[in-house]
């Protein structure tokens, strides 16, 4: 009886306070009766769309005239599962990426959110890039590894697109991989290891003082053959996993790693 | 009895972990017997003086030389609503406004805390400045709404005064709107709504990347006529409640709205 | 019993959401069999070496070309402590500061954590100034005060070296303060405080928007004979706890005070 009362107890808290790297399972899905509403996904990320965006705003947005449809996902958590979400929604869309904003969020927790923008001549295809986009967020929040203390993360495309080159300047079609270490000292480790790992080319480096939002994060970034990336990945997340480990408990992902 | 514990654990919890989007009550005004300390407000904003800064300080902190006497008002959770209570302050008093100060804060939410520093001649000022900005407080934190995914805010005002200009270049004395969406996308969404709604002008479009402090918010500020300012904001309001609502709970303010 | 059931439900939440003030109780050390991990300590701290650094990621990370093995300590809560810590590092051991990274972290609290990087010819050395740094954490901890709605945090060295110097433009060799308010009104009167306490040398005033990684902090640093150093920060401690009181519940240290 005390067990079920502490889990009922730890869903009120959850609900209160939120919970820093811990998926709230939506149990049910919201629909709230607006056009522009496209759906939610994991990370709290929110899909929408507006068919015809304000002369106004869409100057104060300093978008690309071109567009004035645009599609439009943003999460608390996570940058990197919703920037390679919208790198597979540009392949399967009409749809190009204008913005890619990175706040520093994660809801208390050492990271980014995200807010990222893509352009359609027509609202049908931004409205289908944010729907691919949502559902890729099932798979691409697979490899990411969360305790109290920090969070771990690992992306790997074969073909890098439209949002990894203007996130990341990957260069298009080829293999990328990222990585990142949260505190950002796991991050220097994760990244030395990667690199050694395989041969694989890097493309960048961020930390807490650059090149991210002043997350707690290294962040590292890498091209080469397919295998290559893969396996560095992999040897990153082995140590990732038990350097985190040592100030928390066992580092978990929510969901299905794809690695 | 289940329901009266979960209820005495909740405030044990939220007085440990602390609440982000929530305001505890604060059952019993604390003093503290120093002479600085003026009170303290919603957002866990302080307000305190300082009759006459010391110099090496003063300098340091690049103020105005005219002005040794300094009121402070600054919070953990809130920017908008200690910026609009700041306006009426010196409006109502023989004061200025030397420095706005926007960290990224809210405890772990969404947005930004607030550092506001008037200045006065006369200490007294200062102290009067700050106490009507405390009072404000609970006005205008009335169009704020927060559930455990984000938060909406709407501002306004029918005479902007010195804090809103230095803060978004407002043009003083005019009809002065602003609405915050977070996560960020949302406020996307809300722009758009909201010039859409009625015959304003943008004055300016903040969000993570440009014009804030790294928070998962967009902030849209805008001027018009008094009644079209207004429209707008209720229609943002409108549309942000149902937004934010699909995200987590329905989004409810701790107090009492003012548009 | 309710008691016990409070207090364990309250650990509970406290694994699941983390504390962001409260250093948990680390009852194990824990170990993760790779030669790269050194320890752990308050603050979510981790302690690395890598022996020999990946060239490109070396080349990445821009740090100085002579050192090829690294010390890395970085935490989640704090910068301050982890500096001073760093301090006595370097004055103990042959290694140099490469690089001082400040987050915005404190997992959800209203300041920075910390990334800092060693450099040494020999990775014992690497080694040995981690183990030094960690160990000092229990000591720069000491006069670190927090409670649900902010931190105090001061600090004190009769002879700055290496980290502070990089970290604050501490003059080499000579006494050095440093205090800390959040949120960032509270320091502004504790700088004031400090200055008028006793006969200092400001050398730095930050704040939200300058010298800050956008935290809700005021922080001030000066030099001065050793007593007046001491002195000025025992009269803002003294100030600083009364403010922060008025906040929420008295500020608590979760170990020694030293100064």
């Amino acid at each position: 009886m005390e067990e079920k009362l502490i889990e009922k107890i730890m869903e009120e808290v959850i609900k209160k306070v939120g919970a820093p790297n811990i998926e709230v399972a939506r149990k049910e899905k919201k629909l709230c009766g607006l056009t522009e509403f496209v759906g939610t996904g994991r990370g709290d990320t929110i899909g929408l769309v507006i068919a015809n965006v304000d002369s106004s705003v869409h100057e104060a947005m300093k978008l690309d005239k071109k567009y004035r449809s645009i599609g439009i996902i943003g999460g608390r958590t996570g940058a990197g599962p919703q920037i390679m979400a919208a790198d597979e929604a540009v392949k399967a869309t009409n749809t190009e990426i204008l913005a890619i904003e990175l706040p520093r969020d994660t809801k208390g927790g050492a990271g980014h959110g995200s807010l990222i923008i893509f352009g359609a001549e027509d609202v049908a295809d931004a409205r289908r890039a944010v729907e691919v986009a949502l559902k890729e967020l099932e798979r691409t929040f697979g490899d990411v590894y969360g305790n109290e203390a920090g969070h771990l993360e690992f992306q790997y495309t074969a073909r890098a697109s439209q949002a990894c080159e203007k996130a990341f300047n990957a260069e298009l079609g080829k293999s990328f991989g990222l990585l990142v270490g949260a505190p950002a000292a796991i991050g220097v480790v994760l990244a030395d290891t990667a690199v050694k790992a395989a041969n694989v080319d890097v493309i960048s480096y961020s930390s807490p003082a650059s090149g991210t939002s002043f997350t707690n994060e290294v962040i590292l970034t890498f091209s080469g053959d397919s295998g290559a990336v893969r396996q560095a990945l992999i040897a990153a997340r082995e140590v990732g996993i038990k350097l985190l480990g040592t100030l928390g408990s066992e580092p978990v992902t929510d969901t299905v790693p794809y690695i």
